[in-house]
């Protein structure tokens, strides 16, 4: 029996979520028939993270077993050809026992906000759009509060699988401001898009409850429209409790960024700054 | 009787084209749908241009008449509340009779072809991607061949209109390449993706014929890999033979940019260069 981790990026707006459900499109239903297909048997992935409906990844991870006889490092190739809004980009074998959400150590997702003047159809699945500018230092500053290990629950939704914990640790939470030119929109004004600004949220940590990452979005996001204080980050999250947290920020801004199998790995991740406070905006 | 004109914008990855075709959405029934809900009658609207499936619009224009109430000035805010992928910028009052067809002088399209070692899912249906760099001085070179008053009919499909003339004339081409930094890929590497090169063709000109734009295109591509030399494009223009020009670039590259009521107006368009060969390459 092998077992094999592939490693997969997908768009996820034209999906209602990872995780199969009947008679609606899931990417572990399309990775499954395509998977399957390639491999001659029946085939089951196990992915590290079940994100929502229009959820985004870069690197989601996913697992399978079975005794299929394509070498591991063709499995992309063949099985990009029958995919067309999901892509595989590496797959290696794995020892027996290996699964990607139990052998998971850590993730990153990344958040993205945008302000433009006009709202941009092309973005409308891609981000989180606002009409006004965010204030990057007092979210910066509201991040640090949420650095180490704490009880997350003032972050999470019900609904979520039940929980023996949940405290979780966040080893890195960065604010990235970038202003001008974008994939769409700016193209029609040739290029560039003076008037629009991002905000690109990157946050790793060991694990992540229900919803815990838009939930944390729209705090921060609330601190950089000067509705809340920096300082309130940290009283919701000593309160432990979800109604003072606010508004979950909307599933097209998230993206799963990257999954993690050892902590050096984790470590080594540029895009995860990690630990101390004094690394909070200094990434990417 | 009133006339009103909108310029609309579209995503056209979701829209079996413009032109209402049954059991297939259309932007032309979204569109006359939403307008017809806020005027409280029947409305029925001529695009400037009829684009085809995949292809996109940020300035589309579409007339409309009828004797609803609601001023021109809110119809944009009205009719948003009722779309996703398409959005109207702004509305205008006409004189009786304008067309936004027969009245437009000009139209400026933007096609965008990108290389990337890694194929972006969420770029597919925004741009054409290959796998090879193209020669932007050589592309340069070529589109010079085709500014100024020709028969173009080597670069059109069969099955548009009847035609009385295939003579047009193209006033501006410019090439701009760009490297780097994207909407979608690049912020899975930290907001820069060094590998990614983008060239954005712009093309202006007072009319196109069907499929005119992605055939120049699909030959400026020919060109840019080395495939074909840029005097090839003097020699396919001067033969009048489609079976010369070669392939048809896809459509999600091509974008609609905007539409011309006066030849004053095109002539100031920042986006479109005008007229002599020198302009070519020096746009945005």
């Amino acid at each position: 029996m092998r077992t094999v981790l592939i490693e997969t990026a997908y768009d996820g707006s034209g999906f209602h979520g990872w995780q199969i459900q009947p008679g609606v499109r899931t990417v572990q239903e399309e990775l499954e028939q395509a998977l399957s297909f390639i491999c001659g048997e029946p085939i089951r992935v196990q992915g590290s993270s079940r994100t929502d409906a229009g959820v985004h990844a870069y690197g989601q991870a996913a697992s399978f077993t079975g005794n299929f006889g394509i070498p591991a490092e063709r499995i992309p190739v063949a099985v990009n050809r029958l995919l067309s809004d999901i892509r595989v980009g590496k797959a290696e074998e794995k020892p027996e026992g290996f699964h990607a959400r139990y052998n998971a150590v850590g993730k990153t997702y990344l958040y993205r906000v945008s302000f433009t003047d006009i709202p941009d159809i092309f973005m409308r699945n891609y981000c989180y759009r606002l009409n006004k500018r965010l204030n990057t230092g007092n979210m910066e500053e509201a991040a640090t509060y949420l650095i180490g290990t704490h009880d997350f629950n003032a972050f999470r939704s019900s609904g979520g699988q039940r929980l023996r914990t949940t405290v979780r640790t966040v080893c890195g939470l960065s604010v990235s401001e970038t202003t001008g030119r974008e994939g769409r929109a700016p193209i029609a004004a040739g290029g560039a898009d003076p008037g629009r600004t991002e905000w690109t949220f990157r946050i790793t940590g060991d694990g992540f409850l229900y919803n815990m990452v838009r939930i944390i979005v729209g705090v921060l996001v609330e601190v950089g429209l000067g509705r809340r204080k920096p300082e309130d980050m940290k009283d919701i999250l000593d309160s432990g409790d979800r109604s003072r947290a606010g508004h979950t920020a909307p599933a097209g801004g998230l993206y799963l960024e990257r999954v993690y199998f050892s902590e050096a790995e984790m470590d080594r991740s540029k895009g995860a700054p990690v630990g101390t406070r004094s690394d909070i905006g200094k990434t990417s």
